[in-house]
């Protein structure tokens, strides 16, 4: 096993005062509003009824099940942020809160270790037979996920058990044995939590069978098909029946896919599993094959701000290099699952790029997904928004220019709580021989002897002071692409050091040395490969690992008709009213194309004007009212030297 | 009443090379050809059932009806076409088929004047139950115009007589009077056709029948609303039943509406209407409305093709300005309609501005509807195609990257037949001062006393010599907006002369007088309003009326990274292969984005390499096999003075 570990989050403290922010914001406030939006005392909020249809499931109320059939998995998501929360902070009327919410779990458990709202409510005859669409496996994964959570934070083992108990269950009822059903699940994800479930239990049966649902996936005849023609079944979503098998991953066998297809989530979840097992069982086709997903994706499919699926069809993938500004899915759940594919290639490569991925994503889909209030949220993160094209346009009708209170499929906004305040564990990794530190964000850690403190205002300074102690062992620090690190002193002392995969190297006998860094967090212009035929001749900005954004707030409306010169250079402002005061704003000369002409089609070209423009950095997009957005701006395009 | 009078088609003679191939293709091939596929017999298209329909109304056949509700449309489409076609070449094999065609229609009407072979046959009690998506009054004015047609070109009354029938049976039904239906149609058509056949018969209740149906729609409370409420109601189209009043224009009154809304051809079809009765009643607030709306889609919602409707959700217009040149719907009969009320706009106008749009529209997109072959037609025409882009994202599978042979929703084909045949009627206008010539195109004409000759290569060559006789009037020469004309000379005479209205103005008593106009022909950039924003900084390029693009057969893939130098020169160039001989190409220089990047994104900027362009007219697109293809290309900014 050569993959490095994550720290547990007990052993991670951040304090930090970007992070703070979020950590306080979804401690304070999220998690609080999220458990009154699933008891449905949220005025205007779209109806959860999640907590209802747990007791209606447990026999504690009456009435019929209602949402979502994977509506369950909203309070098992919240159940993991209380986790990682309780897990770095102690509240015991919030433990109290979880053990009851737990206790509700328990309750409308069936005698066989089954647990799903929808089904014993609903449908208590159709257990198992809508696999493509019934999200039962889905759940479960999400429960399983929670309960180890739970289980790590707490050390109480009640909710273990019961996921213990269901996940027996799975495995009684799926596998290769002939009494067994060779089916897997329509909405992947049961497998990384099976995963995470044989870690926490040592029990190598649920690593099996999550090998198993990957290995058999795609598998001809194709189970998700037959199941279609069996007596009984019928569709949940019938506008779905038609969606083909690309849309659930299950087209050709797991190993056998060069591309990323369907349903962005599904896809990043399977392969967060692949990667997972890929180094555990050592199986180096199933590395190739996460290998090649992730190059598929990061190379083809990934929009600039960490955002994929370029559809709302289907909440999918489509051709390499379609990347449409304003169609976009980009669901936030994508870029979660994102976040997680690249954390695990990340512990099995050991190379820097997959932590890179990860940032671009955190720092800019995941966070764009809520507000700074807490409690609205995206579920589409577009690279462009125009309000009135989006209300007047039915194609847009996915995209919301501003972020809402709840969702009718309200996946997203406990899926970013959990990854708020499991953050900790993506900032660090733990190998053998040394300590790797992937995301940059002041407090400390420890990894057995090992310490590490750290200070910087990352991701608006460019300077890291970090201090190591414990002895002797590789320190590894990740050298940013999007802000490169321009020097390193130790104790002073300008040093020389090897970059290998992306990272610095620092082989030391820690004794409470202090390592200053310094990044080169210049503003950037980026340009998207040119196969992106809707991005040809704009130019987007970053500085350090954000993308930035013109907003109708700060520039105007008609953001379609700025022009930035060729070779654009901006200087660093303060943030505009209303937006946090450590953020940084970007501000260049630049032209515009003047509205008023009478003509829709004229002969002479449209004149430019010279202008101005302010950027901000694009997750702090719709915090200021409803309004007009852009990430890529059109630029001078620089001319071959012939044509002068 | 001031309106232009249309000239019979049997005395407009079309001697064209460029018209010549549309009218003989569909005169020879395309009506056989869709007789054919009525019937059933064209193997691979999409089946009609049409004929079969009317049989089993008849009662000749037995069976189930089959097709969309408004099958019926399409054989009384295909039966204007023929009208046409017999007005201005006998043919007495054809005459006979349509005859029987009509003893069929004929055999299908109900006691009381009805006909409507799906409600005959699936649904005897539902007439008039669905007026939102039933479209009884939709057929019925197909009928009537093929039927004023076929009475025109032939003489013969029995079709007439049976929509006569039906038209009264109409009139019967729908009214102010108390126990009348105060319904209008989901779809408008009956309108404009009332109005041929108060034109025809002279009957002035079809007129006010007609009249009544414009002012009647959108007034509250909303008969389509109120419909289905009624015992019985049944949505015929279930996706379709969340659509709002807008997508009918039955929002608001009629009169009251200053929007283009909705779907686009039920727009044009209505707009067209109410031009009809606003000069046929002098009715000054009437016009006014079709001022507006005319203004509001030509200024702002109008492809430079004349393709209409922005969004395949409802066939529909959306926001001012939003003209996605991918995702458009464009449909061929949007642009038809488009046409028919440019036309009327004309009549009642006497301005060439509405011409300009109507030849926008024909030389474009409604050409672009039929192949070269005249057995493959396009339904929606997108102004840029990539197959990989459009066979991987289900947003885009609407649009087609090749013309199909049929549709199971197939008004297109039909209706480009009827408007090439129907031609003649659009080339000149007639006024008691004089004759008015709105399209280009060699052949003759006589309007009473006057006659006139004219020869031209138009769109392609510059030039038409123009022979006039029958003494004193004015003779209206349209000077196109986009081929503006350079000089007129009279047997051989330079002439001055005045412009009215966009008309050259000759008034002379016209004694086989030649006229030889010069057009300015040179190809331009046209630049769209940078409120369009998915359009800034991009350029189209026509010459004389037509619209050019570029299609990876001539230019290689990835059209999209191409880059026009700032004002362009384009030279002409004889076509690729495979298109008519006399089309001519245009060629520049250009710059390409070249591809092969290995990352998606990059700090620089990719580079430019010298390329060439070669473009075709738009309308011959999609001949020579699936490829890409684009109109807009980006240019080359031209920046301000002081920028330097």
């Amino acid at each position: 096993m050569n993959r490095l570990k994550q720290l547990p989050l007990k052993n991670v403290i951040i304090d930090d005062v970007f992070w703070g922010r979020y950590i306080s914001m979804v401690r304070e406030k999220v998690i609080p509003y999220q458990w009154e939006v699933l008891n449905d005392r949220v005025p205007d909020a779209a109806r959860s009824h999640c907590i209802k249809n747990f007791e209606i499931a447990a026999g504690k109320r009456k009435g019929q099940f209602y949402g979502m059939v994977f509506q369950d998995s909203d309070l098992y998501k919240w159940l993991e942020s209380v986790a990682y929360s309780l897990e770095t902070m102690s509240n015991p009327a919030l433990e109290k809160l979880a053990d009851s919410a737990i206790e509700l779990i328990g309750a409308a458990q069936q005698p066989d270790g089954y647990i799903n709202t929808y089904y014993t409510v609903s449908e208590p005859g159709g257990r198992w037979s809508n696999l493509q669409h019934g999200h039962e496996l889905y759940c479960a994964g999400h429960m399983i996920e929670a309960a180890v959570a739970y289980f790590e934070a707490t050390g109480k083992r009640r909710f273990l058990d019961i996921s213990v108990c269901f996940a027996d269950c799975i495995d009684n009822t799926f596998g290769p044995e002939d009494d067994k059903l060779k089916g897997y699940p329509g909405h992947q994800e049961i497998e990384l939590a099976l995963f995470k479930l044989y870690e926490a239990t040592g029990e190598k049966r649920y690593l099996n069978l999550a090998e198993y649902f990957i290995r058999e996936r795609g598998t001809s005849p194709n189970y998700l098909d037959l199941e279609r023609e069996k007596p009984g079944y019928h569709d949940i979503f019938p506008e779905l029946a038609t969606f083909d098998r690309k849309y659930s991953q299950s087209h050709i066998p797991s190993l056998e896919q060069k591309h990323a297809v369907g349903h962005a989530v599904r896809a990043v979840y399977m392969y967060s599993a692949m990667a997972d097992l890929a180094s555990e069982l050592g199986d180096a086709e199933l590395q190739n094959a996460c290998d090649v997903l992730y190059d598929d994706i990061v190379q083809k499919k990934m929009y600039i701000t960490g955002a994929i699926g370029s559809c709302s069809v289907g909440e999918r993938f489509t051709a390499a290099y379609d990347l449409p500004n304003d169609l976009i899915y980009g669901e936030t759940c994508a870029s979660i699952g994102l976040m997680m594919f690249c954390r695990r290639m990340n512990a099995s490569n050991r190379d820097a790029r997959f932590a890179d991925t990860m940032e671009r994503a955190l720092y800019n889909t995941v966070i764009a997904g809520i507000s700074l209030s807490g409690t609205e949220f995206f579920y589409v993160n577009p690279l462009e928004a125009e309000p009135s094209k989006i209300s007047a346009n039915p194609n847009y009708k996915h995209v919301k220019p501003a972020r809402q209170k709840w969702f009718d499929c309200s996946c997203c906004p406990t899926n970013i709580a959990r990854t708020v305040m499991g953050l900790g564990g993506y900032i660090y990794a733990s190998s053998p021989d040394g300590l790797y530190v992937n995301l940059y964000c002041s407090g400390s850690a420890r990894d057995g002897e090992r310490s590490i403190t750290v200070k910087t205002r990352y991701p608006y300074g460019g300077e890291a002071a970090i201090t190591a102690s414990g002895g002797r062992y590789k320190l590894f620090l990740r050298n940013p692409e999007c802000a490169p690190v321009k020097s390193v002193e130790i104790n002073g002392q300008k040093q020389s050091y090897n970059i290998e995969n992306g990272y610095i190297v620092l082989d030391r006998d820690w004794r409470s040395d202090e390592i200053r860094m310094l990044f080169d967090m210049s503003p950037r212009l980026v340009y998207c490969a040119p196969e992106s035929g809707n991005n040809i001749g704009k130019t987007a900005v970053m500085r350090g690992p954000l993308v930035y954004c013109i907003e109708q707030a700060d520039n105007g409306e008609r953001l379609g008709s700025f022009l930035l010169p060729g070779g654009a250079v901006f200087a660093e402002s303060p943030p505009p009213a209303g937006l946090p005061a450590e953020a940084i704003a970007l501000k260049s000369s630049a032209y515009k194309y003047p509205s008023g002409r009478t003509k829709l089609y004229s002969f002479s070209p449209p004149e430019l004007e010279s202008a101005a423009i302010e950027m901000i950095p694009y997750f702090l997009w719709a915090n200021r009212g409803e309004n007009e957005m852009r990430v890529y701006i059109p630029a001078v395009p620089i001319l071959p030297e012939s044509s002068g």
